[in-house]
């Protein structure tokens, strides 16, 4: 009988792969598994080689290489992928053995799961893992859910692998069930929200200021020495500054402009309506992409609707330095929405989630790690149930010196006729929140006329109906 | 043995009473039942008095009491109590009868009881019905979905009943399962879009430009008799001159700003999400609510993040002009992204909408009735898959009149701090829809970096990847 190894890894595509490649270099034996076998043996033979990497190439022999309690992460496609391999491992585990999901799973999915495996004594934990391949190989942020006792049973290996904040390990126990996947998701949802605002700040400087791409990447770089700094920025800048080696011209500019947006962007705006937490710049983000992806249809529409000149009005140095206000803020409204968004969800789905935790575990490794989050995660830690950054120092300092250039930004935006749906619900988010006044009262009114609602008054307790249609 | 009648209700809230008083008062017997038997005694011995109109008080009753194929109407609450009542009337029904739901089913909920029904033999039809209370009893819009066959069942019945508009009934069978109610969630998704951007111009001209209710509700007034003319206009108008008794004020202006968002808007927009369909301003309005229903956070936010003064600059006569210009094209972007909805719907979900059709039916009788209606159905008759109304006259027109105006009052808004999602969204949503070359090739080369997503180019075709961190 062959030496048993510590840890199994289902799923050979290279998130997989960079895993198995991380586990392993952390003092972990990995047994390596993939549903075509071919591309096991090629990373074993290739990447793998000379490493404590045991192939296997079927489930019942990949799940006798793994020592007791087995320890599995599961790098498979959500959904369909998913359900069939745990159809396959499930009856050849034991009580006690693990099972982590590591992929982009609904966090309902992942709830169904959780039950599954309850059901057979198993313990399941539903892992978000960000940081792309780059993180998977040199440590990403790790967000576990699940039992308390299952994550235990491989806190070891995970905060060994995760990336190295300030404040230790990013990685941790979030609550139970799909508290770790709810957690991924919402910072995916962050993630779109602050690559529409980089994308809007690009297309204001390129086409409204006319700057060519390498101007705008010696623009975005300057960013990313301020409060901005962060992974998205950095990779920004150095995106504007390729050049493609074919044309000569900056990549970028050759590259189409439709963007997917199916998954966890889309889920977590879905769910922010279900719980109905205010999430609009994550929405409006996920939106832009749908619009992008009709391109057909824009550049049939290019010919038909007209706009201003896009050109925008100003000098240009001042110009620039109201993007970078705008982009700021927008910024700061994502965190500050997601963290709305899982203060909400922990209460109505019962996650008990430490926010300041979340924050800590975010400061590094993964995608939306950037600077902010420090201030974000002390903010949580000094209030706990705080209901919105913007309300506390610094973030509320960062508004009341911002927003005059964010309007700015955004009304040059508008009569330049340049979509900057991010920035613009920002302004409409913050605009609204710091209303104590809004207009809902006529929408009431509205809704008491054709439905009997009933609405309530600013002078007194109660519901109150009125008919509108008859005369006093 | 009593006389059998012709149709059978269930549920005597306002809408159920108002939909059996319309169904006597056009020569149908109905056999009336509620949950609690003590509603269903007073409604027959008081608005029902005279009329014919049997109560019944369980289920057995009531089910004797009706002809064969019977024909029921569920008027009950969405979700568990719909459940309730299918599961206990079910099992007395036989081959044939027909089972309406008129209330507000999610989709999936109604596909779940068509299901049902089939395996049982029995017709099921998701109908949506709109126009409130008056609508109920006076004449709603009536939107089918099922089998043809059990629509032909009840076919004479429901058209006898809806609004009248110029071209028949305001009734139709939409297409299978759960097409009806697909087709009123939309529709009441729509109702967010227009409430909502009525609510922003009452605000602007409220907050920003000094005027009172009264005044308010003459510049509405004169929106009523151009191309604004439509059931959410007359209401705002009426509900803006109408005066508190106990006050002496303005009633709008007693009435508290919170409005909920819980159902129809909700799902219109995470179905969007789902299939990808572009309509922001609808997701914006929903997303408007939740803000306004944060009330007291709003209040204490209002205390720690400042903005500009309200007032808006320009001439007072002139502004106004530009609000109803804002609000004419988010009307617009809002039946544009709802009939865009439905047509992606329709695709993916293989409903077969005949978009013309759905126009005409909204053209009388339910809650987003207004003249507009009557070009959108010309035009989906002369191009049924039309993308966009935005596309063709005379809406291309309308656009190209009204967005000067519209970018003008975003301007002011974001100038003086007044929050206008719906307005601000419409314009992002058409200057996106109108812009061949977005910036999402940045995201996409963002996507490229960190996650090897891949991208396409503009210039040739296939899938590329660059190994962005490796210098070339």
């Amino acid at each position: 009988m062959r030496e048993q190894t510590d840890v199994g890894v289902v799923g050979m595509a290279v998130m997989g792969q960079n895993l198995v490649l991380n586990i392993e270099r952390n003092g972990y034996s990995v047994a390596a598994y993939n549903r075509t076998a071919e591309r096991t043996r090629e990373f074993v033979e290739g990447r793998g080689r000379g490493k404590r990497i045991v192939p296997t190439y079927d489930v019942e022999g990949f799940v006798e290489a793994l020592s007791r309690p087995r320890r599995i992460l599961l790098m498979v496609k959500a959904s369909g992928p998913t359900d069939a391999v745990l159809e396959a491992i499930f009856p050849l585990l034991e009580p006690g053995d693990v099972v982590m999901d590591g992929g982009n799973a609904h966090y309902l999915d992942t709830e169904r799961r959780f039950e599954a495996a309850n059901e057979r004594n198993l313990f399941y934990l539903g892992v978000g893992i960000s940081g792309g391949e780059s993180g998977a190989l040199h440590g990403p942020a790790i967000m576990a859910g699940g039992s308390q006792e299952a994550y235990a049973a491989v806190a070891s290996i995970l905060e060994s692998i995760a990336a190295q904040g300030r404040k230790g390990a990013c990685c941790a126990y979030f609550g139970p069930a799909s508290a770790g996947h709810y957690v991924k998701m919402v910072h995916n949802g962050i993630e779109y929200a602050i690559m529409e605002s980089l994308a809007e700040a690009y297309d204001l400087m390129q086409r409204g200021l006319g700057l060519r791409a390498r101007e705008i990447a010696d623009v975005v770089g300057g960013w990313n020495e301020g409060e901005l700094k962060g992974y998205l920025v950095e990779i920004t800048e150095k995106v504007l500054r390729r050049e493609d080696p074919e044309t000569g011209k900056a990549l970028v500019d050759v590259i189409l402009d439709t963007a997917a947006q199916k998954g966890t962007g889309k889920w977590s705006t879905q769910s922010a309506l279900d719980i109905g937490a205010p999430s609009p710049t994550i929405a409006a983000a996920v939106f832009a992409r749908v619009l992008s992806s009709l391109k057909g249809e824009r550049t049939a529409a290019h010919a038909v609707l007209s706009g201003p000149p896009t050109s925008l009005a100003g000098e240009r140095t001042a110009a620039v330095d109201d993007v970078k206000s705008a982009v700021l803020v927008a910024v700061l409204a994502a965190y500050a929405q997601g963290f709305r968004q899982l203060r909400d969800a922990s209460a109505e789905r019962g996650y008990g989630l430490n926010l300041a935790e979340v924050a800590r575990v975010w400061t590094a490794g993964c995608i939306v790690r950037a600077d902010l989050l420090h201030p974000i995660s002390e903010a949580f830690l000094a209030q706990p149930d705080l209901p919105l950054l913007f309300l506390i120092e610094p973030f509320r300092s960062l508004w009341e010196e911002h927003q005059a250039r964010l309007r700015r930004t955004v009304v040059r935006a508008r009569e330049g006729g340049i979509p900057v749906p991010a920035m613009s619900s920002t302004l409409d988010f913050v605009d609204a929140y710091r209303t104590d006044r809004l207009p809902a009262n006529l929408l009431q009114a509205q809704r008491d006329f054709f439905g009997a609602h009933t609405y309530r008054r600013v002078d007194r307790e109660g519901t109150f109906h009125t008919e509108w249609e008859a005369p006093e």
